[in-house]
């Protein structure tokens, strides 16, 4: 029971589940963490960096905006270059889709939007830079939810943003994930559910992690992405107000595939529109919730340059629908006034010049090169009951114990992998309160993004040991 | 109305007043602007910024770090640098206070904490980075008011601070500002009212501005401070809770003093200690409320390095009482969980390196100098009916017409300033909304800090002839 004096909100708020992980982590000086959503150290683009901040403060006259107070929204040619972005490489995604032979994409390639529409969705006036994507979730929140309202959130999800709903006392309905995303069967039920209870109205959005979720790795298809844009529109009308869909690409950019999901040249993407239609299968990765026609209305895109860049240099964006812009942006007035110029500077400056795409590119190859670190040490190491997901992109590995297997803090599992010096994120911490499914806790979120490939190798073997012994 | 579809705070939130002041200013290329709280631009230290990032992102050693997320209460490296120099600072002040004929000082003097007592009070581990000092405010607001709780401001006051308790749904007491600061009389009888009510238990903190006021740039003197938390404290008992003072020292730095407010060696201490008990005045301003006796439990003190170093670089830090401490650290991390390490860096950097103090030393003589350019031009154009407050450091000076003449956005001044392309912030806009008194509509604050010296002489004699013609 905390003093009188907090609010509720400071009552209720916790101290993250990740914070003691840490505190774990610090108190044993050779435990290895495969816990930790930290990127990889050694390819953080210092040179690069020291450059584009060279460049943008080697005059007064380009130093001194860079070192003043900008306007909330953002720094006008960042918001005009993240919109290009962004466009780019939707644009490329649908031209260059591997799921070509589906319908859906052919309905959508011959309903393509006009360049006006497209402007109109991709347009700066849309595009708020904040604070790492993170701040543009917690602004979201609360510009749409009082306390007791509803987020509908996939099932597991990020754990920061269920720390958002408990801080801020909202709830959640968690809506089962299969391994290409949400099972929208699954959505309606609830949905169907909730408006049985009169609660619907109380649903405000649907939170969800598009790309290489943390922490399952699992990617939404486009089609998935239309599916629950429909279904959310349909009942819209028993909930009296719009239903968002609050579209999280924090991992977008992490994908293994190489080429994968940069703005590329028009021939480039000419010949990957050949390629696919002649059946070759391209590895790409589906364009956002943003291409769905009609998303300009319901679509909340949260970005990131963190985890592509650094993630030190925290500078992410949303493109929010017009009411939403102006809610989001005025609270965002009362948080900070706006981002720090210098980092908005700084990451105009890698945009242009080329600097961002050439490190993204070297980062898929270097977290490819970790993600098979990973898997051949699980193959060689784990019992073969136990089920795990490769993923395809992103940072994270998820592993299923079975079912009678707790992996949680006070598990036998947990305790003695710690007690062998290396560390997980148990998989429970990654499950929203919802009282109408029991809360799984025989898994386990594994990251090979800040180990070296040393630690990777021998945190898994020590984890294995763990799991013959306790399996 | 705005849509159902927002939460509360969403449908409260509105456009900060300042947005259309820099509307007005857009529209208007010829515009001189004595309104923005911009600092110099001439002076922003972007050779010296470049310098310090280059030494940080020297080598992978050193910028790794600062381009790997850190901890959410801050850089450890930051913090105990930041605590240091505030102790410093503090120390400084009561040392050379140039009143020392007071027995309040003589006093606290001998009252003197112990070394172990300041170390808890200056301890970095009740040092929280921020995202500007601005972040710090709102999440204190966040961590300890409900709707329709009460804080207790100073009239007028920091019109952004009022824009979280309008958007919060809090709501605000104001107390009357003489030229040394509070009146503490009416202090008391308010606080005395609030009981009457009923309500004293709503009352969570007072927020005061204390060094170089925005808008008045009034200074708080350390002897109202005391006084300030002494009536705090009388009045727990009937709120049931403590009534914390929050501290917001912004402006501290930008003294027009020179030697000012800089932490020295311990000779030049020495010396300003000798003079001061010699009888000789010592132009130096007040420690922090930190430096009562008994702030510790009471005092949050929010400090911030972007309005001294650079407002693109958003650092600013709180240091709290332990119970708050945890409680804001808690909210941050859902917020953000953490402020840019790179900037963090770069600010423990420019600190370290001595490149902040002589920063911020001629920053000081620049003010001080555009201080005198505006008084000089006030005092030859402005017609004498009109009473102005000319400020010992910060930003603005506060002019006050005659009580029948209003200033607000559709006042005849301020259209009449507007079509003769000068802008000020009109009085009205800093004053909360309280419904026990008046709101004062005759009283502009006027800034130097980002207008060119011709500016500020050509703003200033366009505002006389406004003033000369309509009163």
């Amino acid at each position: 029971m905390k003093p009188q004096i907090l609010s509720k909100m400071g009552q209720r708020t916790t101290e993250p589940p990740i914070s003691w992980l840490m505190h774990a982590a610090l108190s044993r000086p050779k435990l290895i963490s495969l816990a930790a959503g930290f990127t990889d150290n050694a390819s953080l683009p210092v040179a690069e960096a020291r450059t584009a901040l060279n460049q943008v403060l080697r005059s007064p006259k380009t130093g001194q905006p860079a070192l003043q107070y900008g306007i909330t929204a953002g720094d006008p040619a960042l918001r005009k270059l993240a919109a290009e972005y962004l466009q780019k490489i939707d644009f490329q995604a649908v031209v260059s889709s591997s799921f070509s032979s589906s319908s859906l994409v052919l309905e959508l390639k011959s309903r393509r939007r006009t360049k006006g529409e497209d402007e109109k969705i991709y347009s700066p006036e849309r595009l708020l830079i904040t604070g790492g994507s993170q701040q543009l979730l917690y602004l979201t929140a609360e510009a749409l939810c009082n306390e007791g309202d509803i987020m509908l959130v996939e099932d597991p999800t990020y754990f920061v943003f269920l720390g958002i709903l408990q801080s801020r006392g909202l709830r959640a309905r968690a809506v089962r994930l299969e391994r290409d995303g949400l099972d929208l069967a699954h959505l309606e039920r609830v949905l169907q559910s909730l408006r049985r209870n009169g609660e619907l109205r109380r649903v405000k959005l649907f939170y969800l992690v598009s790309y290489f979720q943390n922490p399952t790795g699992v990617t939404t298809s486009f089609q998935k992405k239309c599916g629950l844009l429909k279904l959310l529109k349909k009942f819209e009308r028993a909930a009296g107000h719009p239903i968002y869909l609050l579209e999280d690409a924090a991992y977008r950019e992490l994908s293994f595939s190489g080429r994968a999901d940069l703005p590329v040249s028009q021939d480039a993407q000419l010949v990957a529109a050949k390629r696919s239609e002649d059946g070759q299968r391209v590895p790409t990765i589906p364009p956002s919730a943003l291409a769905v026609p009609g998303a300009a209305e319901r679509v909340i895109y949260a970005g990131t340059f963190s985890k592509p860049f650094a993630t030190g240099v925290r500078v992410g964006y949303g493109i929010l629908p017009e009411l939403l812009f102006t809610a989001v942006k005025h609270i965002k007035g009362n948080h900070d006034f706006g981002t720090s110029s210098l980092l908005q500077h700084l990451v105009a400056r890698v945009l242009a010049s080329g600097i961002y795409g050439r490190h993204v590119a070297r980062l898929q190859k270097r977290y490819a090169h970790k993600a098979r670190v990973m898997k051949r040490a699980i193959e060689k190491h784990f019992p073969s009951a136990i089920e795990w997901w490769e993923p395809e992109g992103g940072l994270y590995f998820w592993v299923r114990l079975p079912r009678n297997v707790p992996t949680g803090a006070k598990s036998k599992v947990f305790q003695t992998a710690l007690k062998n010096d290396v560390l997980y994120v148990p998989g429970e911490i990654c499950y929203a309160d919802d009282a109408t499914r029991r809360k799984p806790n025989h898994e386990m979120r594994i990251s090979f993004g800040n180990a070296s490939e040393g630690d990777i190798r021998e945190g898994i073997k020590r984890l294995g040991k763990v799991l013959w012994k306790l399996i």
